[in-house]
């Protein structure tokens, strides 16, 4: 039976940048489908670890080592990459709009379009008009998508996706999840490739 | 100009295990110079962070994924595998006898039999009549090594690799550090073998 991928990614996270650029190409040469997965690491972090900031901001021993490797992984993925002056920023309305967009085709070039604004442009990607933009240049109207994004049923369908990765056991991102089984980190894709494709043949 | 990997980890780890039990073949493949170098965790964790234990028992949701991710490595490597019943385990003691082998052809086997003690066959690594069979069985005469191991200047040699430690940014384990450059985690060993064999070149 074929299998799919979920990929829980938060445009505000860095390691999400590495592996969101290269999620659908990955699964496409493996014949796995990709599932994109947005959800808030804000709320998961608050609750689990009673901050209110990035883990990376609040133990600069991390945030230190993680600049460094994060410049380090684009380099060898040659990836564009430039340290953003804001860290982390507000992921909210961009996380909305992907939920809005779930199914529609321009999803996966918005999505990498986002984390090249925010960790290669060093833009503002809570600000609609660069939202619009973004979408605009995939040859999408922006406006019902902006529209459809900040519905109540839109809202909802993201904090449920937050929820249900608190339930998945997530604590980062990204993360790959095939049949409920975790993968956390940009450096375990080819693992949780591999699992899929093993849980695909049984 | 042939270069040097310093392999960076504490045998109370369990990503240490999945590390440890393969990097000198990687190294011995890639043609690159292993260093090993045990520190202490616990003294890092308390500086930092602020704790007394484990991260992983600190913040649960990171310890049972911690805990399901290293059974799945172990199986994916082919590596013995049993969770420990005490974790983590004290380490100093075994950390002290790796660090009076330095340079010793026995240290590799010595370290793997160390992490398989904990690992997989769930046994109390501070215990010197455990660890004086496992030198025995190497071939090693105990005695003046696990009298080596207490004296004050092999005491002071793992405080010193400690203290290194975290002047070079590390906050977890294991580490792989080629000339300063600091690779966290046992996901990041090929990157890290990778990055020895182009600083070699240069």
């Amino acid at each position: 039976m074929a299998t799919s991928l979920e990929f829980w990614f938060d445009f505000a996270s860095t390691y999400s940048h590495v592996g969101a650029l290269r999620i659908e190409e990955e699964c496409r040469a493996a014949g796995v489908l990709l599932v994109w997965k947005p959800f808030l690491l804000g709320p998961l972090f608050t609750a689990q670890q009673g901050i209110k900031d990035s883990p990376f901001n609040v133990q600069p021993v991390k945030g230190r080592y993680m600049w460094r490797d994060v410049e380090r992984l684009c380099a060898k993925h040659d990836f564009p990459w430039r340290r953003p002056t804001v860290f982390p920023r507000n992921s909210i309305l961009a996380a909305r709009v992907a939920c809005a967009g779930e199914g529609q085709p321009w999803l996966g070039d918005f999505i990498r379009g986002v984390f090249l604004a925010n960790f290669a442009e060093d833009r503002d990607i809570s600000d609609p008009s660069m939202l619009s933009k973004l979408l605009k240049g995939l040859g999408v109207d922006p406006e019902p998508v902006l529209e459809r994004a900040v519905t109540a049923e839109n809202k909802a369908k993201l904090r449920a996706n937050t929820e249900q990765a608190e339930a998945l056991g997530i604590f980062g991102a990204p993360n790959c999840v095939i049949g409920g089984e975790l993968f956390f980190g940009q450096d375990r894709i080819s693992d949780a490739i591999a699992w899929a494709l093993a849980d695909a043949r049984t």
